[in-house]
């Protein structure tokens, strides 16, 4: 099978990360990477071997580019959705579409006969664990689903830097789990209740108006109940859970840990080493078999089996949250 | 150490169980048994090599009985504690004080000056996995509180009889949970929000206007949150699970089983077998310190660790969810 | 049902608990204790209410006691066993029988036409967890059995003047997991193969010419293979597993908790508290199903499922060790 | 840092394996692939782009390959190693090195003067959980190494084919073990005995005289115990353990899974699915760390770490084994 040929937008932390997966990934190849930085364009094209572009227009007209993947900035992803679907390029966009549900409407009302594949990163959704207690509930081994937990806990706070420009913890963090929620619900919620605070950094609420610990209570038409638990600092590592709990059973998609080693002494037993850090690390194999997903959309002209619509959704409950905990009320969701 | 000569009131499931553990219990022993029907009174006194009451009065004017433990029908506890007070017998009373809050209050009025040991039958403060957890805390293990999840399902659900009177889920199975939440994140959470549902059996709704499934979500003054999980139907066994999650890290009470018996075929590794099936045979260790806590609050002439008031502020907490569930609002706890 | 009168023989720690187990046992009472030490003899009987003796005599001739349970000092379990036996007396007995072979075997002649039940005091056979995997593998879940491992180590080495008497871990300890083995093999074990070393008190092996670390590997006649891992000292508590392999799968009775809580921190997942300290808190459960075995055997005029057999069985299989440790050569079992 | 160009000699199952795996490392590139079968090396080389070769003097004499990774047919490894070592060429070479332990002493009399870096293929001394397991004994966690017990178990029978040419359980499978355990012992083994039966297959003992469920215990001079525990048919899937128990405590090197995922229902809790199917699953990480070794042992100019003698001995642990089994004693280790 030929590869599909993928240019890779942005080379932070998490462009670095899928340059790297589209190099080692078997049905794909690494075209070139782009960033505004020439510098950080060179360091990581020559790394992987590939050629580093600073001009966008030049991955765009460029027909050996089969594909996009958007690790750029949140504020460029629709200005490169755009030119992808503008070039007939499928494209696979990091989460969030943005963070303003405005330019994210406005957006989805210009791409509305759009037929260019756009797959949204929601990772998690592609993760072993996740997807096998979702073909679970699927199997109809626990029956009608009745409640969904989801667990997310960061290892640690990010940066002020990041913290000031990321959104906001709905926006940013705990959008992973309202697409998370979806897909597991099976069915949209339409009710939502928040609450959050600022436990772990005072000045993230006093000075962002922001929040570091969360809670949301999600209903759906037919009364399934879903729980998000957040926390962006968990010491023992990335707590990364979900369980459904329905008429005939349960299942939960537990932690991954980097190995299955057991201590015991006079003090403990069964005593493990920390989970796995943070999401890179957690969720390497989601982001391969999300790359995987990607060309099978590409190659079977498949709809991406999440879109852009569900970027948007995953915003709007962001959205519905913000307005439950200025309310103190459960909000519905539109 | 003379042992303490307790009478138990009531010969139901509960009843017997409690009788039996006070016959058993190296610091007690059991006096006799009472309940208003004479052939349960004397089939269960029989059994246990004791007298059987059908008079209440025979009791509370007896000398040589220490204390009541009291585990008849709830709109009798109010009664009783009221004669255990007015005889001055220390009391051990069985969940809930009783269902309507106004009485509870009068009684709490009444009582106001009363000195005699009240105990409230809040079992799972005395489960050895839960009370360890609370003990994690305390010792600063996981440094400030900031979330409290409880998950608490029963194994299936009651009779229609039985749910008829119970008084509905929030006031019969979460109270339960309102009063480990207060245990747990030592200090009073001050705001509620609820969603319930008749998932399992829709006739519960449209019939009583009650639920089988339920979450909460808590606040207290200091911003902890806290999150109760709950289901009338676990096919799995009794699901009773307590994580703790502070800045320093967590700790979770997880479920107990009757063995540590793991099994591996091609189907499947490590599997076990359910859960132990319900409260008896989950919290047996736990009702077994709760008579040790009350025999120690009598002998050292302390008050009981948790008391009329707890029973009645448990109440307050579900009668703050039914609130809830109809403004669809987070509501102050008064 | 009538309670079957039990007197306790020996009032040591074993003893003591037997006592209060028997006291509690739904289905036995405690008719008196003894011990030639009077001292022990009135303090443990004071504590648990019934009459102290000090002259056996006065217990084999009294027709209020049904049963007798000898918990003495290993030197006189014959002489007890054949006093029951020559009153009639059903009896249970600690293992071993005697820590000489050919005593038992003179004793086994003496009662080749004995009817009167002697059960053996090999509790582990009655462990809900080990009792599950041998259903399990009864079941027919695991196919043919092919390995059955045994791990079992000590929390601690005994005292000295314990281990200069107890007959040598063999004999003391391993006897337990030969009695074990049998009964989890289905069939009698031919061949054996030891080594032994004193790894943890090297004096154990220089003084006592006796061992604190030991493997044995036996066979069966069909080919079954059966491995037992000893230890005098495990830091983490009394570590005691059953692993049952066979051609359809496999069952692992695991170690067993005083309770399922687990900690998370900077350094560690899932950490959890030591296993049960030793026997009586770890096989609790077992001692009480064994009295109720007893007691059914008794009642319903059965054999013991565990009998004097068994215990010069068990015997065997520890002296077939020393030889095979002296010879360095697999011995067959006679 | 410039790759090592390797080229991987033999195209089977493994072959193929460590060939993709070579081109995916990033310290690494592939060179080529050789096979004597032209359709095979063609093949594979086609799929991972790179050219085939079926003489093998090509490949020797080629400046352009840095080393190379013989993974073809048994019978051939002394050759390629010779060869590789006459070329200069470091070399990675799969276990066992020979069947025949005469000559592969002859072997190693031969290079007793070589300096070229020759690997031995024993990836689970690389696996991360194993590996953290010795670093715990390494870094005092568990003190004195006491008892080291390794549970290998094969998830199913290989071919009659295979059987017939592999060279006996002992030399083609449990010679892993015994690596493993020179690996976790610290100091060779001094005596070894061992049992072994065809309990899954009774024509691998009738027709081949070779077996399929297998024990070893194994001494140290020191008098540290080793166990290993065999069987080429596991149904729950490819079972992997390590446990080392030491004076201060113990650390067990578990199963690893695909992912986490916990089952509940009326039958049963934490079910699991079966563990990974084999060694390429299984030992995925470990492979790709053997090669990293590989690496550093060229650039570092260091010896590997596992190097040809340890293939020699774990062979004689072999030869060792198939004696006690023929005596039915123990035998020291030459």
């Amino acid at each position: 099978m030929k590869k599909i040929n993928i240019a890779v937008l942005g080379c932070g932390r998490i462009g670095q990360m899928h340059a790297r997966n589209v190099a080692l990934h078997e049905m794909t190849s690494l075209a070139c990477v782009y960033d505004i930085n020439e510098e950080f364009a060179n360091k990581v094209a020559s790394e992987l071997g590939v050629f580093a572009v600073t001009d966008d227009s030049e991955i765009f007209s460029n027909a050996n580019i089969d594909a996009i993947l958007i690790a750029s900035p949140t504020d460029t992803h629709i200005e490169f959705i755009e030119k992808s679907v503008a070039a007939n390029k499928p494209v696979l966009c990091e989460k969030p579409v943005d963070l303003n549900i405005n330019k994210v409407n406005e957006c989805a009302e210009r791409l509305k006969n759009n037929s260019v594949p756009i797959q949204l990163g929601f990772n998690r959704r592609f993760d072993p664990g996740h997807l096998a207690a979702k073909n679970s509930l699927l199997n109809g081994e626990i029956g009608d689903l009745h409640q969904c937990i989801i667990t997310s806990r960061d290892p640690g706070i990010p940066s002020w830097e990041y913290l000031k420009v990321a959104g906001g913890q709905f926006r940013d963090m705990t959008i992973h789990d309202f697409d998370l929620a979806r897909f597991m619900l099976g069915e949209e919620p339409t009710r939502l209740f928040a609450i959050s605070n600022a436990l772990i950094e005072p000045k993230i609420k006093t000075e962002l108006n922001d929040s570091d610990t969360l809670m949301v209570i999600m209903e759906t038409a037919s009364g399934k109940q879903c729980n998000i638990i957040n926390s962006r600092s968990a010491t023992y590592g990335y707590d990364q859970r979900v369980e459904l709990f329905g008429s005939k059973g349960m299942v939960i998609s537990d932690n991954r840990k980097a190995h299955e080693v057991k201590k015991y002494s006079t003090e403990f037993v069964e005593k493990k080493e920390p989970y796995l850090n943070f999401f890179i690390e957690r969720y390497q194999e989601a982001y391969m078999n999300e790359i995987t997903a990607f060309v099978e959309a590409i190659v079977n002209k498949t709809s991406p089996t999440v879109d852009f619509e569900d970027g948007r959704k995953a915003l709007v409950l962001a959205e519905t949250a913000i307005k439950s905990i200025a309310s103190g009320k459960m909000e519905t969701i539109n």
